[in-house]
């Protein structure tokens, strides 16, 4: 019993040094970096596999297997968390694209989403079956991306 | 037939406008800066965690859940392609905290990774049970951050 509590005691303490900096609510300013970060992960994904859908880079099945998997994982990352109200482009200017229209249209924002999700899903079940099967899939992820920044991204910072 | 090549081309137009200026490898400096944006994502999630468990912000059930979650989604993000030789603090001097360290010790790099995705499974099977279960097992994922930075990861930029 003892040994419980010290252990959690000294993981406790080994947790504070580690993310004392952490240890409380995000500031805007670290949501609107954190959203622009997985946008970043997203669009190199998405350039890998636009590269071979283009024909500008050889087709490897297991390279575009590999670049649409972890496209499913990252459309699988709940990213309300980076959805705070607050960061938008209205109020961080020059810390982010994100346009206030985000805020005001939560269920056609979500729908987009929704529509990039699924855009993924159907790229991953033929990402592996050549070149010709891959590029319409990638065009009409990158369509769900157009949709999407469209109407809810600034042009620049 | 026809049909079926004409919404090919029109999806890859799409694609070309979309993405053109993606469609190719990326550089270094891109590759450090979605490398910091995944940790950045990581960062978000635990600092929610961590505030939890050293009682800064108000244990709540289902947003503990709903961190770790996220966290295992990220811990599944296979991010070898952002470990792009090339990459390290040693040439991209300014732009990332990466250790050179990292390309040459690439199986203990790898197993440090692994006790983190380990410790995500763990929190993952605790955190709806209460602040004093999450406490401990956020101390001990932080403490495999921390043997990773230790490491890996350079004091500065």
């Amino acid at each position: 019993m003892h040994k419980t509590i010290l252990t959690a005691a000294a993981a406790l303490a080994m947790s504070t040094l580690v993310v004392s900096g952490l240890a409380r609510a995000a500031e805007p300013d670290e949501i609107a970096a954190a959203r622009i970060g997985y946008f970043k992960l997203v669009n190199l994904e998405m350039g890998g596999l636009a590269a071979m859908a283009q024909g500008k880079a050889p087709y490897d099945a297991e390279k575009a297997k590999a670049l649409a998997s972890d496209l499913g994982t990252l459309s699988g990352y709940l990213h309300d968390d980076l959805l705070m109200p607050g960061t938008s482009n209205a109020e961080l200017a020059g810390k982010t694209r994100a346009l206030p229209a985000i805020w005001e249209k939560p269920e056609d924002y979500r729908a987009k989403a929704e529509s990039f999700r699924q855009a993924v899903v159907d790229l991953n079940q033929v990402a592996g079956q050549g070149q010709e099967a891959l590029a319409p899939a990638v065009g009409k992820l990158g369509a769900t991306c157009k949709a999407c920044h469209d109407d809810y991204r600034a042009k620049d910072f």
